[in-house]
Order: C-alpha cells, then sequence, then structure tokens
C-alpha cells in the first residue's frame, strides 16, 4: 500500500534560498518527476561574485541580478515564492514562512548562504557596511561617491585639500577586490571629474587581522597580491586587529586611523536559518554535514553551500561559489536517485558521496590585475594581467543568462579601454557617517571669490 | 576705470539645477568667457521622460541618468558642486548653500525644476508615491512588482485569486504612461512568471479630476488617448475626485476603491527655491519672469525651466523638457550677450526675448503605441504605431550621451522584440502599504498541500 502511494504521488521538493546552490539545485530538479517550490526572501538571484563592481560603479544591479521566476520559468515543475523562513518542522516535514504558509515536502534542500559576522559588535555595520547583497553594493557605491563630492565641498569651504581615506577592513578576496576597485576609480576614472580637489590623492588601506591577506591563497600568491596592491598604492596592514569602528576613524589597539569610509570584508557567519534546524552547527553557525550533505538522522534534508559545514580532506570546503554550485547539483541528483529507489528501481553502485571538484579560485586587484590559483584543467599559479584575462572569461561564462553576458561583455569592454565612466549615482541619503563631524572641526567657511581663478 | 576692470576680470555664472535646464545652459556658457559654477543636490541628471521606464523595470537607472561632473568634465571653465542651496541674497549677489559655502554670481540661472503637489495632503504621499526622481522610480518598480508576488503568496495562502488592482491618480502623459506599461508588464511579460495568480487579471485605473485626460492634448488625441488605454483594459474616469488615498484604498467622494499599488501622477508644484527668490511667483509657486526670463528689477537673475512661469500668446509655456532645455540655452545665450555689451561690443539688434519654439508633444501608451501631437516639421496629429516610432526616435536623439543612447536602444530592441523581462528586480523593504491589512481579513491559513497538483 504504502509503496502504490509512493509510486503514484509525486514526490515535493522545497528550496530555500535562490543563489548559487538554490539555483543550481532547481536546474537540476526540474528534470526530475518532483514538484519544486523555490523560497526566497528577494526576488532576485545575485551573481555574487561581481557585486563589488556595482559597489565601484562599473556595473548596473540590473548587469549581474536576474529575477529567479524569469530563471525558472520554462521548469513547470517549479514554482517560486518570495517569503521568508522563519522555522523548520523537521518531524512533520514542513517549512514554515513568515506569512503563515506552511510548505510540506518530501526532500528540502536548505542554501541560505551566509551573512556579515561583526563578532559581536554589530554596531559597527552603520559605520562599516559589508557587501553581500544588491542594497548593500549602492550603499558601499553611494558613500565611495559622496566621499569625493563631500571632499570637493570642503575643500571649497575650507581651501585645504581634506584626506579622502578608504578603509577596508579584511584582506580576503573581497578586500582586496574593493580596495584595487576604489583605488582604481579614484585615479583613472574621477581625476577629470573634479575642479579643486584631486581625487587621485585618494589613500587605500587594507587592515587583516591575521598575518597575511588572501589566507585562502598560496604563499607565492600572496606575495603578489601584495605586490600589486602596493603598486596600486594601496597600504596592507595584516596583524592589525580592529578593536573600534566610528564614524571618520578606525581603532588599532590604542592607533586611531582616520578613515572617510570604512568597509567591512572581515567576517562572515552563517544564515541564521542554519540555528532554526535544531541540528548541529559549527561556531559560525554552519551546519554539520555529512558525505550525502545530510545533517546528521535527516537523509531527507540538504543544507548546501555557505551554510554547510563539509569536511574534505581535512579542511573545510571554502564558501564560494563553485563549491555551493556543486553542492546543489550534487543534493538534487541525490533526490533525483532516493526518488528512483523509492520507486522501485535499483539504484547501487550510484551512491557516491559529495566531492567539492576544485577548479581554482581567483580574485582581481584593480584593472586588469589579479591572482589565480588554477587547479583545473592544469595546475598553475598565475598573477597580474594574465590572471585578469582568465577571470573576465570566467566571469563572463558563468553569468546565468545571454542577456546579462552581452550587457556586462559591453560595459567592461567600454569602462576598461575607454576609461569612461561607469554608472557612478548616487542614490538615497546625502549623509556620510563622521563627514559632518569632520567638517565641523573645519576652519569657519570662506567666501570663494571666484570658482575657477 | 570700471570698465577696465570689467574687461579684466571674468564673470561669475552660478546655475542652480543640473536638469533639462540648467545643463543646456551649462553646455552654452561652456563657450562664453565666463566662470560657472552647476550647483545641484543630486550627482546626476536625469532623462525624466523615460522615468516610468525604470518605474516599469525595462529600463535600468545608468541608462538614463548621468553624473553632472561627467557631462560637463571637458568645459575647463564649469565646476560643479553637489550641495543645496538654503537662500538667495540677491542685493550681495550671493548663494548660499547648506554646508555654508556662499557662491558671489555676477549672473544667476536659477533652474530646480518642479515637485509632486498632494494639494496640501502632503500624508497621500507615503501611500502614493509620484515619479520625479531615480529613487522615486525605483520604489515605483518595488511597489508594482510586489504587488504580484504578494498576490502569488496570498493564492498560495486562501486559494481564491486575490485582486490586483493598480489606480493611477492623475490622467495626463505621466499617468497615461504608466498605467500603458503596469498594463503591458501584468499581460505581456509576467503571464509566464507565476504558477498561481494569473497577472494578466490585473485592473489598471486612471482617476483624472478635469473632465478628461492629456489635458495638453487636441481633443482628437485624447479620444485616441482613450481609446488606446481601454483597448489596452485599462479604466479610464474623469471628473473623478479624489477626496483621500489610504492604505489599499482610494476615495473619489464617497466611492471606495481598492487599490493594492496607488500611484500619483496628479499634480505638480515648482520647487521650493522659487520662494526664496523674493520675488513675484504664481499659485503654484512659479517664479513669474519677463521676456528675457528676468524676475522683475534682476537682468542678471534667469530662472528656466519648470520653475519658471512664462506666458506666450495668452498660454502658460508648459513645465516639459522643450521648453526648458530652450530657456537654459537663452539664458546663456542672453548672458553671453550682457557680457559682450559689457565689454564694450555693440549688442544691438540681438535683444530678441525668449520664444518657445514648440516641435510637438507626445505620450507613450503601453507598448507600441502613443499620441503625439508634431508641430514641426510639419503639424499633425498621429496616434498608434506610427506616433510610437516617433516616440521611440526621438527620445533615443534626446538621451544624451553615445553610452547612453546605445544601450537604451539594445534594451528596448531586447524587451519590446522578445517579450523577455527586462529588469523586473525588488530592491529595498519587501512591505507594501496596505498589503498587510488585506491579508489580515483573508481566511485562516491553509496547508497547501502539493505546490503543483
Amino acid at each position: 500500500m504504502a509503496e502504490a502511494a509512493g509510486r503514484g504521488m509525486r514526490k515535493r521538493v522545497v528550496v530555500v534560498g535562490g543563489g548559487f546552490a538554490g539555483i543550481n539545485a532547481a536546474f537540476e530538479l526540474a528534470k526530475l518527476p518532483v514538484d519544486v517550490t523555490l523560497v526566497d526572501r528577494r526576488n532576485h538571484y545575485t551573481f555574487q561574485p561581481l557585486l563589488y563592481q556595482i559597489a565601484l560603479a562599473v556595473l548596473s544591479p540590473a548587469d549581474i541580478a536576474q529575477p529567479i521566476r524569469s530563471l525558472v520559468r520554462d521548469f513547470k515543475n517549479i514554482e517560486v515564492l518570495m517569503d521568508e523562513v522563519v522555522g523548520f518542522d523537521m518531524a512533520g516535514r514542513r517549512v514554515e514562512l513568515k506569512t503563515g504558509v506552511r510548505l510540506e515536502y518530501d526532500y528540502l534542500i536548505v542554501a541560505t548562504g551566509s551573512t556579515h559576522s561583526y563578532f559581536g559588535k554589530d554596531e559597527w555595520a552603520k559605520v562599516a557596511p559589508g557587501l553581500k547583497t544588491i542594497e548593500d553594493a549602492v550603499e558601499i557605491r553611494r558613500r565611495v561617491l559622496l566621499a569625493f563630492e563631500l571632499a570637493e565641498r570642503e575643500m571649497m569651504e575650507t581651501g585645504v585639500h581634506p584626506p579622502l581615506n578608504f578603509v577596508i577592513i579584511g584582506g580576503g578576496p573581497t578586500g582586496v577586490e574593493l580596495a584595487g576597485a576604489i583605488s582604481d576609480i579614484a585615479k583613472l576614472y574621477m581625476t577629470k571629474d573634479f575642479r579643486h580637489i584631486d581625487p587621485s590623492m585618494a589613500q587605500v588601506m587594507i587592515l587583516e587581522g591575521s598575518p597575511t591577506i588572501l589566507g585562502a591563497y598560496p604563499p607565492d600568491l600572496q606575495k603578489k597580491g601584495i605586490e600589486q596592491l602596493n603598486a596600486l598604492g594601496i597600504t596592507v596592514r595584516t596583524s592589525a586587529h580592529v578593536t573600534d569602528v566610528q564614524p571618520g576613524y578606525v581603532m588599532v589597539g590604542n592607533e586611531r586611523i582616520d578613515s572617510g569610509v570604512t568597509l567591512w570584508a572581515a567576517g562572515v557567519q552563517a544564515s541564521p536559518l542554519g540555528k532554526l534546524l535544531g541540528v548541529e552547527t559549527d561556531r559560525r553557525g554552519c551546519v554539520m554535514v555529512d558525505g550525502h550533505l545530510n545533517p546528521a538522522g535527516h537523509p531527507e534534508v540538504f543544507v548546501c553551500g555557505d551554510l554547510a559545514h563539509v569536511e574534505q580532506d581535512g579542511k573545510q570546503v571554502p564558501g564560494v561559489a563553485q563549491p555551493a554550485m556543486q553542492m546543489g547539483t550534487y543534493a538534487a541528483k541525490r533526490i533525483g536517485r532516493l526518488v528512483a529507489v523509492e520507486r522501485g528501481s535499483d539504484g547501487s553502485g550510484k551512491d557516491v558521496p559529495f566531492r567539492y571538484f576544485d577548479k581554482g579560485d581567483m580574485a582581481t586587484i584593480g584593472r586588469m590585475a589579479a591572482v589565480a590559483k588554477i587547479e583545473w584543467p592544469f595546475k598553475a599559479h598565475w598573477s597580474g594581467f594574465p590572471a585578469w584575462i582568465v577571470w573576465l572569461v570566467i566571469h563572463i561564462f558563468f553569468l546565468i543568462g545571454f542577456r546579462n553576458r552581452l550587457s556586462v561583455f559591453r560595459q567592461w569592454a567600454w569602462t576598461y579601454l575607454s576609461f569612461k565612466d561607469g554608472v557612478r549615482l548616487i542614490t538615497g541619503s546625502q549623509e556620510l557617517p563622521g563627514w559632518g563631524e569632520r567638517s565641523k572641526t573645519a576652519e569657519k567657511p570662506l567666501d570663494l571669490g571666484s570658482p575657477v581663478s
């Protein structure tokens, strides 16, 4: 009886999170005889590796984000629900949503990723935003561009060139990419735009708590990375423990470092949904999973992407795009196998555990330089321009959708070849944390006289 | 002596406002032996006639906005200041800025445009946003897209198809364009994206207080406009006086009209800066100017664009892009003449007053239809597809910058030919005024069972 019922009814799969893992799972589930509900708080998938290019006004949000609905539009067995998960009833196999909707599942994939961690100092978030969402990126763009505008104003007010300090906390790939890009727009793109200040006087500093930047890279590429950053005039300080972040400055121990704009690229923690599952998590909130990506005792639940703590060869699989995509695909394929077995197929010989196939890692360092640790199709450590070309090709390739690829390619060609402005729009508020304070300490406003003498 | 000093010193021109009038003035002033400061609260020029296409997710903000600095980058006699004007000292010829900077001028051009008028009911603004800035457009996009998402949620919750009502208050070109575009995205682009609701059930209504929509157009085009709107299924109600705007509904007299999303396209008033000049203004706050665009007694001050009340042939010149551009150019040329006369040149025979050269007006009505009142190079009233083609060509032509033109052309070609998604990103909050209320009155949440049966 149970078997007959199992055969007659299509299994229901709920996927929570429409990032790299969730979308790749959905693409694979589209091929299976299952009904899928994909739930995300946002209506769009974001190609996170290029977020910093929105933050630095090279690309537009629409270039790297795509509505989830449109991505899965042609898969009739997938429905999308924009809602927020507030709980899991693992015994009853139900997902509880904020609106009160409860989704029943036979299989569950949870892939809600990670968020910034301020190491318990959440009050720093306002002063030093991190970069995880389109909104974050637009906010960082606003702050960076506004800093130059406010400096121009202050220069006209006081006649003294104000400092243009940008401090990036965290020397991982995001921190390095942000630093390189700020340096680029200041030195290459903005110099002709201002009459009073000299944007190329911008000082960019990376503060990294550990003894080295780009910790996930081999030592030779770390060294190349520092060299390339220094060549751009970026100061890199390692073993620098930030003890306070305030409007206008950052404290490293007892040393005060002035900062017009402070950005956070230091810590991540798992999405809080990991804890809601009620299973074992690590200290960052990632869910401990076995070789099938299941938390203990729940072969019907898969945790993928940044939210999963997967050990491989004694190391934790990193929280980047590639493993997330591979986990999403694996979980969906595994569900396909379990469904087939339940339907009476012999699943023997296919019970392979998940294994991350590492093709390499890369990070850009400003315009036309990068570090790349290539693992496949051959092993190599590249840096500089060749690494940047690899980065360019791979990132265009992995962008979802022909339209986005075309648009990004055109945008890049324009920006990199013409040195012309990208999309340097300041939207939202005109206030910058800390700038008011500095202005108050400035000299009494002077009449300008002839603005261009 | 005075003459010698006059010859030796370059005159200073302050332009307040970087819209159609201000930018066109700047382009003309770039040719003159004067020093120019262009002040705007925002860092970007916005091509307002296409704002509604951002609101309806066809174009991206960067397609129609451009940093003011980059527009005037090559004009060495123009500097840009992102700041807010808080006062004018007309006797001392100084502009007072929020930061405390005071700009001295010999000539002043004020062109700060207009803003929404809620006829004293400013509390309506939160419920029914208007469309003047990039931020407005992104907010309207958020609300329109979210309405479909929330309807899908509610349908899953209750099993009953919720109403999808969009009410646009105001039947001028903006109201008509918004209505047509909402109808389009609902019926053409969104139908494949949802599994539960039917987006084509969206009801769009225009509420116009006066007896006719498109009041600035001749009666035959008004009639065509209504026909084309009706063909799209849009309800047009004229002589409909809105007495209250609340989350979830609009009152017309004692009649309650349900509205999931309410947009405001009804009234405009002059920017408050007009009043700060301390000269005569009309009831909407527009500055009364003479044939040289000067307020009485101030031949050194020019008021241009929407902020100016200019009478021509017994009618007020309308607050649209063309007259604004022409006024900006006129004011700059007039300054050129005054500067030349002061330098001893004979300016006789050139003292022509401003005259608006009307090439026509047009408004789109959804995809591939429009009404066009053509005045030049020939007179004609066109509607439907031919009018839409004219609209398309003219709007691409007047977009500033090759890059924007290319981008918009590509985007339009893609969207209109492929019926594919534009840039339907929901950013910002997930809340929609009034939707929570409606949800509370809905039936008790049901379990879903199989999401796709």
